[in-house]
């Protein structure tokens, strides 16, 4: 049942996640002191597949990676904004959602993975906001379709023009016979809170509702005359603008690590205020070869025979800098930045490029106290705004792990370095193996894991809200303070496994039989029946807003795209466009 | 893509859902004084459908069918009971699942509505312990493979015999490409908060684990040797009995109530500690034509060229009886419990009998203060074990209408008496409507809504863990407060309206075109999406293990059940048996 892949329309193999605001086809980023302009004027012609165009302000996934972009620069190389106004520059539309040619002839997986980076990003602008006070005002004048109105969903505050004719939709399941897939659903009930039998009805009026209606059902927050929009708007960023003024310290610093080395003014990040004081994204270096893929601090290797990629991370090659002035001098070859944006590009390609990956092994090379001085030094520079941020992009970066539909296993070696920050990968593998001792003829010091604050004090939370050890240790409470005690000790394969920091400690006469056990196995599973038991067993506890968006709606969303009711030669999304109805399997299910 | 339909066994059309204890072909069910023995001997030859024998004590929905009515039956006719030992009748194996074979040849919607109701069933078990203070102990002597160990994992308590031999497993991912379709991912992260990693061990180890590490995986309570089994059990019988005297009152009686009519022992329910004092549940009196179904207080129309099933209740014909006393005189003909009896009946036979209805349309008919004046009987007698049994069914035929895939609409026309208990049907809807003042020549009372403290009390509880009026005005706590003060208060669709307690008031003129509108649209619509939309809309708000089970185990369940490698050609379920390998399409998704 292998679907055809569509091909790029760049002519290239593989879908590239890097981009920067001069290649941009379909955003305009403007930025005025604390208010950036995000300007959606999508490029019909510059569709990321071949064989259809992207009409109306639609999008495809190469719209969404130039989107996540301009957010990762806002916050980067423009720490100064508080305000990010999201706007149309077509007139009548402000977007119409994913474009519905190019998912009636994506693949299944790439239909799946589409919608999943598709929410990162929209989550990315609320954690912009929680964790930031970045807000976003989207200003809506036009049609707000689809997933273009659950683009709007992810801001804090919708305006929408009431002309007689501008509205939000959501109109997949009267149209398309799918679901909003981007969050939608799980929006209007759990964030804004909308009334479920308006929300019902809401979702299956094709037309969409505007006006007064549209803020009576809290679907929008302010509607305002054309006449109006712009004075409208311009009060609001200043209002949201003062509302952001002062981001939280991330995260707070505990009462036992000494204040701040250099200072900065109340609640206020260290030169968050002053413009151009920003680090500049530069362009990643990667060595692309056959069978590799070489960032410098970041590699990964493809066994495909296997179906492994094994992803190595690589300590830094020095202590911090001793100020936050040098960490804003090294900039975006900062280690723990770099690392962190290496690692995220490395995790979208295998996702979106390597469908035949069964597992990622995820290995580290280096000094596990290094590592860890690193954190302390982010400890140490909590208030200041770079430090913040970096830390909020790990904090992406583990939750995009935590949600790659393949296996997860950590392999912790002589000379590896999951300590602190890194540890966390191995919390989230689902499967962790400790080496015991060394190996004969190997003089690197033998494998230990250094356990730091940022692994307990839910810096780091999954999307779940709770820490990885909270999360692992559910049902055993004293474990938690078991690794608590043990913090910047380095802890042997025997240690850790008593603290059950991994799965499994081995010695070397069995570690290699057992790990290749365990990867055949893995591969020879269904692929299918793996992502549904990690996609339950990796999120114990509490389901939040995010949790119920990745799981409840996005699973309801597979199961619906893979029905032929919608993707059959007589489905909905095959049909539409053709001017022929859909015909429809009754049965309820 | 029309699956064939399984043909039943023994020749009828329709699975039905009525038994009782001298039908049974599968269990055995046992009572001596606090202790009941539910025996599970599956009758190989006794499948639901033709095609399959039921080998090594593995389950149809037939045999779950069985379950179900036994614990009901523990719960009204032993009230005295306060634990249930859950055994095999068979050497070697304790249960083996659901029956593959079954699996491979059943349609789509017969393997998601198997799976609900079998969700459903063990829910109940655990609701018996919650509300009932009935324990549940579940003695696993052999091997408990796949949902054999989810309908252990529902009971309170798991002894594994430690013979070598006796072990828990689910082996769905390596064995059958799908997933632990009952509850068992969630009880094992969620209840048993077993730890990621090694859960993760567990799902793919096919043969299970035994022993020791069972219990320190947490994945059974304890281990015992063979020889000492009876002992245990006996023992521990004793010791939940002994726990489980005091079963809690329900609701807890609010303060402005009278103190109940009639009196109790301290914490414990009249009667309760007297065998032979429960109701025996009568068998239900249906008429059933070609497009009828009617009970005493229910009737169900089949309009099957528009795909909709309209369901009318019917109030009481007289006021509630004077005392506890006279209630139990009633037994199974006491109007609330036989109208939730009967309604439970119809929606089962919706959902897995009429695959075709897209709605269900609810009316009532009667009079409203009545019912509303057995809602007040109810909560005076709040201690009395009958009257707890009673709210705790309508909570779970609520749950079953909340959970039921189907568009959910209630008509509030003149006549009707949707109060209290049954007002919670309107909330249960996807959208209701109320006609303004009456009909030309009716003269029947316009309609009225009539809430109760039932309606706000948190006891009839969706699977979220909030009433609906919560759920419902999740956005808007003032009208849940606006709601209270209307207790009691006959409100006219205008004043239901203004509440929030109605989608739309109509007046005549316009009602008969929008609600035929409305259902022709509903039919029109893909059922999956539509399936989809409401299993997102019903449940906003926190979510509890019930809601995960029912969302993301089971979406991602549903899903797999769809895709090729399991159920195509090739697939893992359709080779399961034949010695033949499954193909995968190896790509992760």
């Amino acid at each position: 049942m292998a679907e055809a892949e569509q091909k790029l329309a760049n002519g290239t193999a593989r879908i590239d996640f890097a981009t920067d605001p001069s290649r941009y086809r379909h955003w305009k980023l403007a930025v005025d002191g604390k208010v950036a302009t995000l300007v959606l004027d999508v490029d019909e012609k510059g569709s990321l597949f071949a064989g259809y165009d992207l009409k109306l302000n639609s999008y495809d996934l190469g719209v969404d990676i130039e989107l996540a972009d301009a957010f990762e620069r806002i916050r980067f190389e423009h720490p100064q904004v508080r305000v990010v106004l999201l706007r149309s520059g077509k007139p009548r539309v402000f977007c119409a959602g994913a474009n519905i040619r190019m998912l009636a002839g994506a693949s299944h997986a790439h239909k799946v993975n589409f919608c999943k980076f598709t929410n990162e990003t929209r989550n990315a602008i609320e954690d912009a906001s929680a964790g930031s006070s970045v807000r976003t005002i989207c200003v809506i004048s036009g049609t707000a379709a689809g997933g273009g109105y659950e683009l709007a969903l992810a801001a804090d505050h919708i305006i929408l023009v009431d002309d007689g004719s501008s509205s939000v939709s959501l109109p997949e399941v009267p149209l398309l016979a799918v679901l909003p897939g981007t969050g939608g659903l799980t929006r209007i009930t759990d964030k804004r809170k909308v009334r479920r039998d308006r929300a019902d009805s809401f979702c299956t009026t094709e037309e969409g509702i505007k006006g007064k209606r549209a803020t009576e059902w809290r679907l929008v927050d302010e509607i305002t005359p054309p006449s109006q929009l712009e004075a409208v708007v311009a009060a609001r960023a200043r209002e949201f603008a003062g509302d952001a003024e002062q981001p939280p310290p991330y995260p707070p610093p505990p009462p036992t690590l000494p204040s701040p080395a250099s200072g900065g003014g109340l609640g206020r990040g260290p030169g968050e205020g002053r413009e151009g004081v920003g680090v500049a994204l530069t362009p990643l270096e990667r060595n692309v070869a056959a069978d590799r893929r070489d960032y410098k601090y970041v590699s990964v290797a493809f066994d495909r025979a296997g179906r492994v990629a094994t992803i190595t991370l690589r300590g830094p090659d020095s202590p911090p800098p001793p100020s936050a002035e040098e960490m804003l001098a090294h900039g975006a070859a900062f280690w723990p930045l770099q690392v962190a944006r290496e690692l995220d590009d490395a995790i979208l390609d295998i996702r979106l490029n390597e469908l035949d990956v069964a597992a990622i092994v995820f290995k580290s090379e280096g000094d596990p106290r290094t590592v860890l001085d690193y954190d302390l030094f982010l400890d140490r520079q909590a208030r200041h705004w770079l430090a913040r941020e970096i830390r909020l992009k790990w904090k992406r970066v583990l939750k995009r792990i935590d949600l790659t539909s393949r296996s997860l296993v950590a392999l912790i070696e002589p000379g590896s370095c999951f300590a602190g920050t890194l540890a966390e990968i191995v919390f989230a593998a689902d499967r962790s193996y400790m080496l015991i001792g060394s190996r004969d003829g190997d003089n690197r010091p033998p494998a230990r894991i250094i356990l730091g604050g940022v692994n307990l004090s839910g810096t780091l939370a999954m999307s779940n809200g709770l820490d990885r050890l909270r999360t692992r240790f559910l049902g055993e409470p004293e474990a938690r303070d078991n690794a608590r005690q043990a913090i910047g000790q380095a802890l042997d394969a025997t240690a850790a496994e008593a603290l059950g920091l991994v799965t499994f400690a081995l010695d070397d006469i069995d570690w290699d039989d057992e790990i290749r056990l365990f990867l055949e196995e893995r591969a020879s599973f269904s692929p299918d029946s793996l992502t549904g038991l990690e996609s339950n067993l990796r999120f114990a506890g509490p389901e939040t807003m995010e949790t119920k968006i990745f799981a409840r709606l996005t699973a309801w969303q597979n199961w619906i795209f893979q029905r032929s009711n919608a993707t059959g030669e007589t489905g909905a999304l095959s049909r539409y466009g053709t001017g022929r109805k859909p015909e429809f399997d009754t049965r309820r299910t």
